[in-house]
Formats: C-alpha cells, sequence, structure tokens
C-alpha cells in the first residue's frame, strides 16, 4: 500500500530517500513549512518569524518508512504485543513513527501560560508509579479496588463490519465483539485490554491501547505533525479540552482575550465568559475566518478602545463546517491564518469536530455528481483539506478532535494533539479534574476502530459518513432551492459540518428602518415556532454581544432530521420570512 | 417492608400522624436539626445558629408514605413508565418523595459564590430547547447526530444476580443485560432507555433515568436531608466535582482558604493549589477531624499570622475510611463538625467515596465477630453511620459520592447532593467542561443497579462488599499484630475504607535527635522498597507541606493486593522499621 494522504507534502519527499544535497534542503524546508498542497510544487516560505537558524536540519540519508496503514502494521509486529497492564503510564512517543524525530522541536509557551498552569505539580502519588517495576514488589501503596470485586464479567457489542456500515446490515453482516474481565491474563479476545484494566482507574492521558490508535490515526491524517515532539492525549471531549485549554493559555489577571470568529459557537463563548476571558470576532466570509480580516485585528490592537483587553496571543477557531456558519476554510485559506498567527505570535486553538464531515463538492439541483466520492482510503485522505496542524511548524497549534460527530457523542471522548510541553499541562491539569474519558468509553471505542475496524475499516467508515452527509446536506439544499425566496434568502453550501447558514436580507423588510436586526430576528423565530420549525437564531452566536449584528441570520442542521421533515421544515421557514416580509 | 434507616429519626416521626400539638413540635424540630440517632430518644438542639423563627414550619396532619423501597416501587407505579428520550431535561424534584416539600428551604450562599460562578448564565442554546414540546415542531436546532449514524447497534453485559455476587458465581448464576439501539420506540429490554438516547448527547445533570435511581438512593440512605430544596446532579467522579466545587466557592482574589483534615487526600491538595486556593489542616484523632480543633482554628484565625488567607469558608472532609488515615468520624463527631460550622457559618465538602465501604467492628486477632453482620438491607442501612447531609438543616454540605469504589471507577461515574442553588450553579459549570458522564457508563450503570439489581439488589451489593473489606481489613491487621513491632508501629483498626495508617514512633529512633522526620521517614521508605514493599509516605498527605510533620507515618491499602501477598508485604514492612531502628 502507498502513501495515504498529501496533506502534509513532505511525508512524500521524506519517503523518498533524498540523492542529493538539493533534495534534503528540500525535504529540511518542507518540514518546516509544508505549504505546499501538491507533493511536486513547493512555495516559496511566506511565513515571517519562523527562526530558521533554530530550526534548520538536515534530514539523514536513512529514508524511513512510509506513512501507511501497512507501515503502521509492520511496526506493530515489530514492536510485539501491547504490554500495558492496569493504570500504566503511556504517551505518543511511544507509538509514533521513526520520521518525527528528525525534526526540530516545538517552541516553547511559557509566556502564554497562565498562573494557574504554571503552577501545577505533578501529582504526587504518581511518584510512586516509578517503583511498581521493581520485581517481586508487592504495593500497598495505589488505593486501586481489586478487580474480583468489579460486578461486570463480560462485555459485548454489536458493530457493523467494513464496508456493510448502512444500519439495516448490521443485523445480518455485523460482529459481536466481546470483552471479558481477565482477556489479558486468559490471551481471549485479543488479550490486549480487557475489563479488568478499562474498569479500573487509568492514566489521564488516556489508556495505552487507545493512545496507541489515536496516535497512528493522527500520523495516517495530518502528517506527523512538522515538529519532532508532538502527542497525543485523549479527552472527555472538545467542550472540556478547550475549557482546560483556556484556563492553560488565559489569565483573568493579565486581561487575556481571545480572537474567533464573529459568529462562533455559543458554548465556547460561555466558557470563556466566566473565566474572564474576552472574545473579539474577526471578519469572516464564505471561506470562514478571513486571514487580512485576522492581521488587521491585531495589527490595529487598541487596549483602551478594547476596553482594556490585551491584544489576543490565543486564535480559537472551527476550520471545517465551522459552527455556526458552515463554512469551510480553503487550504490556502489556512495557510495565510498559520502566517498571520506566526507573525504575530498567537497560538491557534484548532477545534475540528467536523473535520471527517467533509462532503462531496455541491452540484446544485440537490445533487453532488460534480465528481466521484473517494473509492479508496488513499484517496479519501488526499480529499481532505490540509490542517493547521499538518502546517504547524512552530508547535502553536492545539488541535482537538472529537469522536462525537464521527462515533457517538455519548462516549464523551476526543483527543488533543499538540507539543509536548502544552499536552503535559493539559495532563496535570486533567489529573485533578476529569481524570480523563470513561474507562468503559475507552475500552468499547477501541475495540471497535482497532481490533474490529483497524485504522483502513475505520476511514471506510468516514468515507461512508461522509456520503450520509452529503445527501443530507443534498436534500436540505433541495428543500432551500424549492422552498426559500431566493431574493430574500441566501446562503453558501457548506463544504463540511452539520449546518446551513441562512442570511435574510433585512435591507430589505417593509419596517427595515424602524426596527432593529434582532427585532425582526425575533420575528421571524416567533412565525417559525408559530409553524412548526425551530432555526436557531443568529445573533445567539455573536462573538461580542454588544455589537450590533452584521446581519440576520438563522443556523439550520441537516444532521438529525429526516429528509421528509427538512423538506417540511425549510418549507415552514419560507413561509415564515415571506410573512414577516409581508410577501 | 418498614421504614428502612434510622440515620435521620424525623423520618420516622414524620411517618406517624402527629396526633398533638406536642407530637407536632416535635416533629417539626426533628426536621430542623435531626441530630438524634434513636428514634425515640430526641436530644436537646445544640446548634448555635439555626434562624428558627425562619425556618420553624409546622408539619401538618398528613402522614407521607414512608421511605422504603416499596415506597419507591409504589411512586413509580403511580408515575408509569419514564419516558426521557434524547436529552431531554430532568431534575431531582420529579422523583423525590413528597415528604422533602413539607421542610423550609436551604439557605442561599450567595455571599459565597466566587465570581467565575456568580457569572455563568445559562447555555443559549438550551433556551430553544423548550420550543421542541409543541406538538409537530420540526427541529433543525440542535446539531445532534441521527442515532441511525451510531454504529453501536446493542450492548449487553454479564452481572451477577443477587445475592450471588461472588466472582466465580457470575458464570453460572449471572445475568445478561441487552441494551439495543432502539429499545424505547420497541418497547424493549425495558423499553426505558436505550442506546440511541444513551450515546448521543445528553444533559449535563445526567440521564434522567440514572438521576432518578441516584435521587430514589440517595433518599433511602439519608433521609432525604432536612431541607426543601435539595437536588442531586451526576458526576464525571469526585475529583472532578471537587474541582468545580472549589471554583465555585473559592475565589484566588478574595484570597480564600479550605480547612481539612491535617493529612489530607494529597490530589485535593493537588486541586485546591493551581487555583490559589491555600489549604489549610485541622488536628485529628483516631475518630478523624476533631471539632475542638476546628472550632479553635475558626475561631482563633489570624489572617497575619496565615500568610493573608481569609478565614475559611469552606471544610473539606472525607468522614467514613478518610485517606490516608483510614480515619471514621463516628455519629456525635459528625453532629458536633456540623455544629461548628453552622456557628462559622462554614461550606461543608462531604467527600464519601468510602461511605459505604463501612465494616464490621474488629474484634482483635484477625476477626470481626463482634457482633454479627446485617442481614437485610433495612440493617444495613442502620448500620451506617449518619451522613452530615442527613444532619443538614441548613443546606451547607455538598455531598460526593462515586461509583468507583463501590462499582468500578472506569464508569468515571458519581453523583453530588445539594441545595438546588449549589448544583444549579455546578451544572452551569458542567454544561461547558465535561458535559456531564459517559452516557456509555450511564447507561450500563443504569441497567446494573436499577433494571438488573434495583434498590435492594444494589444494598445487597453493598453488605457483600462490606464483608469482602472487612475480610481484606482483618487480613492485613492480622498480618499487623504478627509482624509489626508493637513497641514501635501502632494503627487504629479502621472501621470504613481502604487504608491503614501506620504511626511509628520517631521519638525511639536511635538518631532521633539527629535526624528529622523527614528523614527518617525516607530511610524508611528506602528500605521497604529494598525488601519489596511499597507503602506511602506520610507527609506526602501533610495539608501543610511547610509545618513539620506532627508525626511519622505510612499509608498502606488493603483494598488490592491478595491476602497473602499482603501478609509478605507486612512482614517486610516490619523489618524495614526494625532495620531502620536498629533492632
Amino acid at each position: 500500500m502507498a502513501k495515504i494522504s498529501a496533506a502534509t507534502p513532505y511525508r512524500i519527499l521524506l519517503s523518498r530517500p533524498p540523492t542529493s544535497h538539493l533534495t534534503r534542503r528540500l525535504a529540511s524546508a518542507s518540514a518546516r513549512h509544508s505549504f505546499s498542497t501538491s507533493p511536486r510544487r513547493l512555495q516559496p516560505s511566506n511565513v515571517g518569524n519562523v527562526g530558521l537558524a533554530e530550526k534548520d536540519t538536515i534530514i539523514g540519508d536513512q529514508a524511513p518508512e512510509p506513512l501507511t496503514i501497512e507501515g503502521i502494521k509492520a511496526r506493530r509486529a515489530k514492536a510485539g504485543k501491547l504490554v500495558a497492564p492496569t493504570a500504566s503510564y503511556s504517551d505518543s512517543d511511544m507509538f509514533k513513527s521513526p520520521q518525527s524525530y528528525d525534526k526540530p522541536k516545538a517552541r516553547r509557551w511559557d509566556h502564554l501560560l497562565s498562573q494557574e498552569s504554571l503552577s501545577r505539580e505533578p501529582c504526587v502519588l504518581k511518584q510512586a508509579a516509578k517503583y511498581l517495576k521493581k520485581p517481586g514488589l508487592i504495593s500497598l501503596g495505589g488505593g486501586l479496588p481489586s478487580a474480583s470485586n468489579f460486578p461486570i464479567d463480560s462485555l459485548s457489542m454489536r458493530v457493523p463490519t467494513p464496508p456493510h456500515f448502512a444500519e439495516a446490515e448490521v443485523a445480518s453482516t455485523g460482529q459481536d465483539v466481546r470483552i471479558g474481565k481477565y482477556d489479558v491474563r486468559d490471551g481471549r479476545n485479543g488479550g490486549v485490554y480487557d475489563l479488568a484494566i478499562a474498569l479500573n482507574y487509568g492514566q489521564s492521558v488516556g489508556a495505552a491501547q487507545l493512545l496507541r490508535w489515536v496516535t497512528e490515526h493522527t500520523e495516517l491524517v495530518h502528517g506527523p505533525p512538522p515538529y519532532a515532539d508532538w502527542r497525543c492525549a485523549l479527552t472527555v471531549g472538545s467542550t472540556g479540552a478547550l475549557e482546560q485549554a483556556l484556563r492553560m493559555l488565559c489569565d483573568r489577571a493579565r486581561g487575556d482575550a481571545v480572537l474567533t470568529e464573529e459568529y462562533t459557537f455559543s458554548t465556547a463563548l460561555e466558557t470563556a465568559a466566566p473565566l474572564g476571558v474576552r472574545v473579539f470576532g474577526v471578519p469572516t466570509d464564505g471561506e470562514g475566518l478571513r486571514a487580512d480580516g485576522l492581521d488587521e485585528v491585531l495589527a490595529t490592537w487598541d487596549e483602551k478602545e478594547r476596553g482594556g483587553a490585551r491584544r489576543p496571543r490565543v486564535l480559537y477557531t472551527v476550520p471545517s463546517g465551522q459552527n455556526p456558519t458552515g463554512a469551510t476554510q480553503g487550504a490556502q485559506r489556512r495557510r495565510d491564518i498559520y502566517e498571520v498567527c506566526s507573525r504575530h505570535d498567537v497560538f491557534i486553538l484548532e477545534d475540528e469536530p467536523y473535520y471527517f464531515l467533509q462532503m462531496q463538492p455541491y452540484g446544485g439541483g440537490g445533487a453532488s455528481n460534480v465528481v466521484p466520492p473517494p473509492e479508496t482510503p488513499e484517496a479519501f485522505l488526499r480529499s481532505l483539506i490540509p490542517s493547521l496542524l499538518s502546517m504547524d511548524t512552530d508547535g502553536r497549534v492545539l488541535r482537538m478532535d472529537s469522536f462525537s460527530k464521527v462515533v457517538v457523542p455519548g462516549s464523551r471522548l476526543g483527543w488533543i494533539t499538540a507539543s509536548e510541553q502544552v499536552v503535559e499541562r493539559y495532563i496535570r491539569h486533567a489529573e485533578v479534574a476529569s481524570q480523563g474519558p470513561s474507562g468503559i468509553s475507552q475500552v468499547l471505542l477501541y475495540k471497535l476502530v482497532d481490533e474490529a475496524w483497524g485504522h483502513e475499516g475505520y476511514l471506510r467508515w468516514l468515507m461512508h459518513l461522509r456520503l450520509e452527509y452529503t445527501r443530507r446536506r443534498d436534500a436540505i439544499l433541495a428543500a432551500c432551492e424549492r422552498y426559500l425566496p431566493r431574493d430574500l434568502v441566501s446562503w453558501v453550501p457548506p463544504a463540511a459540518g452539520m449546518f446551513l447558514w441562512l442570511q435574510v436580507d433585512h435591507t430589505q423588510h417593509p419596517q427595515a428602518s424602524a426596527k432593529s436586526i434582532l427585532e425582526i430576528e425575533d420575528d421571524i423565530f416567533a412565525s417559525c415556532i408559530d409553524k412548526g420549525v425551530l432555526a436557531i437564531r443568529g445573533s445567539w452566536f455573536r462573538a461580542e454581544q454588544d455589537v450590533a449584528p452584521s446581519g440576520l441570520f438563522f443556523r439550520t442542521t441537516f444532521a438529525a432530521a429526516s429528509e421528509d421533515d427538512m423538506a417540511r421544515a425549510i418549507e415552514r421557514f419560507g413561509a415564515a420570512v415571506r410573512e414577516s416580509f409581508g410577501r
């Protein structure tokens, strides 16, 4: 199997033995910047303040193994069976490809860390764990209950067998996955991860078994990131990860502030506000956050004008299928945003729950037949827009992934990827907060995505979801084209995610001069409820609630309702708008 | 079935129709204070500043149903089948017994809430949820994935059938509990809680199905608490609950501090420190936290002497089987502590992971044959020491319960019980942090403790655990009596929990005048490792790390190792102490 993603070009280059000094320099430059989408074309660096001298590393003549699913299998085979008993320590370095180590390390972020984060000390009880390796030692140390007192003897779940993912097929073609209490001891059901481990206490970074899968998956999809000391850690989902990240990087006492899209995820605003972290909006367009707008906001920041808020050092962004606008940043947009952040030394929180809900290009008329869907996992990965993580030469990105939108939200399970320093601080906090995700969730997800499906099966599941969401999006767009007054309501067909953002041209409202946008929004919302459709008011998502809205919007989702219901709902929405506008 | 707990006596009184003015007054006084252990003897109130005028409520002549398992069953039957679809809102008021409402409401704690907690606004997106009740409404609102895209079709688990709880019995007498994706729609497997609900997003307070069980269980065990507006909320475990509670009640900017046992759970210290919350120790004895010590610390508080820390308004305590000392506060001790807190207006964080690991009284010689073990759930509940929650007339207790020690830690699941105001602030925080516990953990625990076992089965499981831990404790105590030098090492047989706290008489050390306690502790610890036993250094648990230790201690646990291993380990510990003391 060949290399499976072109998202970050250095992998192509690294996977071929450099044969000349020039090739080596190219490989090295690429590893630093990796701003090219095409494996063959290397763009000139437009990064302002990357420390070349510090980061210039000559790649050796040894070609690393290419990053492929087969390569991961080979690496696992070489490493032998994973031995990770109850509460064992692990980190991504144990599972990463050798390629990572040829790169420079991430920058340090001490100047960003909050007082709270800086003062975290490692868990004192964990200091004792190092003695557990001593042969014959009996521990009267940790207060871990004995597995013999766990009243769950075994679990089993029925899941689809790739590529038969359709819900109706599971009964006939599905597989039963079993997990016993002592599978490791007894060498049953894979013998790597069992209930005696999963139901006991674990490390906050996550169980080694699932951390291995997450680390490998991250490399397959993104690169690995173009610096050496990246790591993953499991999370209780991206909501919790964002709160921890804000507490790590922002400090109320410093007057810290965060930038984000002009319309942003309202829960993110509700997370930041009680921490005393002010949030400011950046202008957006059909591709989401504008890099030039970001540059201008940062270049012209005036603390007095901004009510005493310090120039933001943190950007929170949802690059794919942004909530609420549904906008997706293209590859060049992401490069430009990264460049601006690098120039202004801004740390990036890349929240990507919808990354794998990138859909087929929309062709109009409710159809997506512009290009054929990807047929192989390799083609699927090539179809994905490169992540900010994959461009992150500095280690200034903390990426948040989640199983919520692509497997099940009820797992409360996701992961972050960032530099060792950032991940270490994150884990220190998790140890005294969530203690990491549920072990029950972890073992079920591990059994599903690793043992039952493997990397290839999981990518095929994502390909299945891609078409599911394409179909749903096409259905809502067809309904919009049919039922909405095009002179009043406009939208950009979303390229990813769950949301369609409908703009209503308030300037045409008969009472436009007398009523505010918020008042017209209120009228339409009430009329929608009256007619039997719930769409979310756009004003609820304004980053700066005290600034007048720039337009009149409603957020709709195509994730939940059936296609028939969506059509009915959009028809009702159209009627509500017409009624409000007296048409 | 009769009334099943004497922990709070007013239930007895309330369950009998008051026949005279005197009886009514007794009932009322008891409901206010409930300081008596015996249902027949009402102690004079020793509470200082309870606002009698405000709280004096005359109980009506209608006798409420007694709080029994049968009563809960009757209430459920009357209420009909629980209908709680995806992400539905619920609170304990839906599931409480009518008795609660006859009591006065809890006090308000606005003066304690931190700036962070006070500034939390309700989740704006949840405002939209109220419209979902409108018949025929189609929601394009919440971004909840469709259950049709969940790749888990069913789960099943094998669990013991009460009273056959022994691990070896599960294979033959256990039961298989099944959970399908559409059980509610299809009326299968109980038809109350299925994967379509559990695997989707839920409310941070927890799923209604499990919240109902937790609320009922809390009433069965504790009372209910002696004020009207108590509520429960699920948590991701008590570690996370403690962090949220500290962020709610303490404010770095105010110089807030917390009191706790002189030796306390080290993770609690590591939780508080980064928040800028200083922790101060209260003297303890064989029954744990001393009420007179607490009173003295509070009465003589001097901000200057305490490095600028404000007189603490929060007490963090582990009343049963305290970590690390294993000490358990008796009933009178708890009453005294509550009285002191009430007098000094101190809020109590009652952390009770080991409450149900109360054991049989130790009889010496490795045996616990002083009294026979409880034979019925009613007798079991009567055997438990009353909780601070059950005495909480003011609503000044936030109690933390956890499934970690009594079911499985890997569930990351527990609950809090407190006043409506405190629980509401807690949930507002959880919504932007963990979002509540894993839905997978919730549905498995619900199926286990509600559908498979029910309240009675669960109490019988706890009775089984009581004897398991009694056996383990007796084994380590027998080893101590056999192998430890009694003139050098002393201990109090623990009445609850997982820990045995061994005090070594450092004054007899040959180098007592030359070496500090910490140095001798270090010697013994190193010698223990050398001889093959890990015991945890007592100094790690000091509430005030900058204060010299008051004695030389080691924490050992009897929860994890086998009985043979425990004996070997204690023998090695004894050898290490003798070696250090040159005996």
